[in-house]
């Protein structure tokens, strides 16, 4: 089918798209923190009704935590390829609020841009793929393609109910390809498909002295202040080289080279501080900004606070400190040993009588895939026809916690991909997204859609090895 | 008059005290926040009106921030000596409030402690010294004392408001002598007045780098996260002998041998240990943990924060990351040049690109005061009537901050006294006061009150120096 009717359907239908969408938006489905657990059962309730609406036989799955919500179109029967759509209806908080020049599950249109809180990650990615479904189910006569869609409640948290079901729904989720539509582009103008991202690993470090916050000057000089043990200890968390300092951090990280020539490594510092503001960089030693963002592993203090902290003053010395730490790791490393030997490295350095304790959250494995396989190939066929450029080869820093064990599950063969932009604010305030972007989206996955259900051949065996060697790679790229 | 006479007073009046005791904690009066205004301004109108009641002349002064409360009985006469009172009516902020076991501005009784905010620090205090001079106008035939009591309502935030108009006030505060009802004993059982206290500067430091949060796997490894300069900069403004290492932080310290050899410095470590739960220690090489509190400066990191702080997890490097810092001070080091060179400390040891802005508090200096003055030696001897124990001498490491600046307008001989204890968690959740402890007070108070009447002899300027002199020691003990 021609990219034109798609328009054309784009066209009539936008009112009606951007109403229901702004529905979707206005759901304040925030994972992170479980007094949203109301809310995010409604946006999948919600969800699951709209995905009937467009034709998709629909389950919710419950799971230990929230549910996911899972779509199939399965009528081009059994000989056909089948598509696994991966998104997230989930959302991170909104928090400083004060930032945010809307409320952020309020939307409001500004200059073609949609504002609020998951308009672009990953409602705005989720609602033009659920909208190029509903087009392309709509429009074709023929459809030689199975589809799957799975739109999991927290991928901002931890994926935990996602991860504790892929198992038993290993069945429900085979596919022959696999797109995780939660990725991005550089640039408006320059497509490309991602084809790794980085594992990560969270924790949460307490550090204790006194049973209550003592008065600063009835106990400054007498009692540590754990403020100060705890900055300490983070301070030493890195090397004066920027290299990570905690023991073994790097033991397993291979060299990735071969994978590396294929990515588009351009980075336009000047334009990033122009861009972020951002005049302070966090050099490795060694390594290019982008390497250090792609291929390494990093540390940030996501979180970290002790004492008084609301406007005015109070002298304490506080009870504790704290600090909420995640690693983005790079393929081979292991997220449990590594938040290990950090609770390790907080015990062993902290001063004498401070007392820490640590709480390790989930941990996902960084993921990487190559561009030979018929999914990346027709990815970037779709990218190139749409956008009218050549079509680059991406990683990205960031993670999709779920994507390296739904594709073993799957045993598909998988890419990332998505558009959406740097600038887009994601898990910032006055997060938003282009409506021209949005529009791009939707016309690369009615193009992809397409592209793979008129696909004649079988699935090139020889070129794009077979799913055991897809699982080898996702370990050892 | 009879102590008898006093505790028979109490003794009937005992319910009345109460109930007006706890009508005064139940004002939210905390001075750090400016929402609390309105809470401020009620606090001072009830007082203004209950010392009316008990037969004061009251005056409410209004400053550039909040009310001061002034009352004076004056019907002695010139040639009669003036004690002036100080006390304040503002709290510490309540936070964090889930370890509160009660509403902290809703008083409740346990085994005959009051618990709530203020309850000691200084509305306690406050109201066990105003109901001693009920008692005590209502009992004595023949007053031979002028009475002034001055009340302020931000002692726990800057003084700013009483700092401004000392000097427009300078004659209403004229007097002989001057006690700071603010202090403490060690141990219910351990009378003591109070020779010296700290001074204090306080600042507020910001880190800024991007201008907004950014994701951390996006951006991870790329920006330089402001929790992570901020805790490099913290973690070495100490060295490791636990020395300040804030250029010039120690320059104008001055020995202090003397006024040392009449403090009681006992310090049971273990006890403290037990009473606070602390197992980390502030050591200053060379110094004793008294000596450090009492006798030398610190400095500490009163509230620290940056990204994301509440429950769950949200991957930022954070745009911004703060502190908030204090210093207690001896006497001679200046607040404002301390200040200022920790200021500039942040600013030299910023990494580059790392924004620093700061914004310096209010600053006091220290106090102290030698024990041969009559205030000192009569106090003494209250005390030891009431405690009949030895009254000591001793220090204190915290600070009233308009004591130095309200000793020398009043060019009062000057100490600091009262009844708090150190377990009393002043300024923490639960703070708390023992009723036992509220009528030591009123009744040290009443004794005090009755010997400084009953005094024939002219203030005694030999052994205790004018005022002069005493503005001299206070710069320089």
């Amino acid at each position: 089918m021609q990219t034109l009717v798609f328009e054309d359907w784009y066209k009539n239908h936008q009112e009606r798209i951007l109403s229901d969408f702004f529905t979707f938006l206005r759901f304040p489905s925030i994972s992170t923190n479980k007094k949203h657990e109301q809310d995010i059962r409604k946006t999948a309730s919600w969800l699951s009704e709209y995905m009937k609406g467009i034709g998709l036989e629909v389950d919710v799955w419950e799971t230990s935590h929230f549910p996911v919500v899972f779509g199939s179109y399965l009528k081009a029967g059994p000989n056909r390829p089948t598509l696994l759509i991966y998104h997230h209806y989930d959302v991170q908080p909104t928090d400083p609020l004060d930032l945010w020049e809307n409320d952020p599950f309020e939307p409001v249109i500004k200059e073609n841009c949609v504002y609020a809180r998951g308009a672009s990650d990953n409602k705005g990615q989720c609602f033009y793929s659920l909208t190029a479904l509903k087009a392309y189910l709509e429009l074709s006569d023929r459809i030689e393609l199975n589809i799957k869609i799975v739109i999991e409640g927290e991928e901002e948290s931890s994926s935990k109910g996602i991860k504790g079901i892929l198992k038993t729904k290993a069945q429900e989720l085979k596919a022959d390809y696999l797109i995780v539509v939660d990725a991005g582009i550089s640039h408006i103008e320059s497509p490309a498909i991602t084809l790794g991202i980085r594992g990560i690993l969270s924790l949460e470090i307490e550090c204790k002295n006194s049973f209550v916050d003592l008065h600063s000057g009835v106990h400054g000089g007498i009692a540590l202040n754990p403020n100060r043990a705890l900055a300490a200890i983070i301070a030493n968390m890195w090397e004066s080289s920027g290299r990570v300092a905690i023991p073994h951090f790097y033991d397993d990280v291979e060299p990735v080279k071969k994978w590396k020539d294929s990515l588009d490594m351009t980075f336009d510092q000047d334009l990033y501080t122009k861009e972020f503001g951002v005049h302070a960089f966090s050099h490795e030693e060694g390594y290019s900004l982008r390497e250090s963002n792609w291929l390494r592993p990093s540390l940030e203090v996501n979180g970290m606070w002790g004492g008084y902290i609301e406007p005015g003053f109070k002298t304490v010395i506080p009870s504790k400190a704290h600090a909420k730490i995640s690693c983005r790791l790079v393929p081979n490393q292991n997220p449990q040993k590594i938040a290990q030997n950090i609770v390790e490295y907080f015990k062993k350095n902290a001063p004498p009588g401070i007392e820490i304790s640590a709480e390790i959250g989930e941990g996902y494995k960084a993921f990487c895939c190559f561009p030979d396989s018929v999914i990346a190939k027709t990815a970037v066929l779709a990218y190139e026809e749409i956008f009218k450029k050549p079509c680059k080869y991406t990683a990205c820093g960031a993670t999709v916690p779920i994507v390296t064990e739904l594709a073993a599950v799957s045993a598909a063969e998988t890419i990332l991909m998505g558009v959406g932009l740097p600038t887009n604010n994601i898990h910032a305030p006055n997060e938003h997204f282009s409506m021209d972007c949005f529009k791009l989206g939707f016309l690369v996955m009615t193009n992809l859609l397409t592209r793979l259900s008129q696909r004649v051949e079988q699935r090139e065996e020889d070129l794009c090895g077979n799913s055991a060697e897809q699982e080898r790679r996702i370990e050892k790229p």
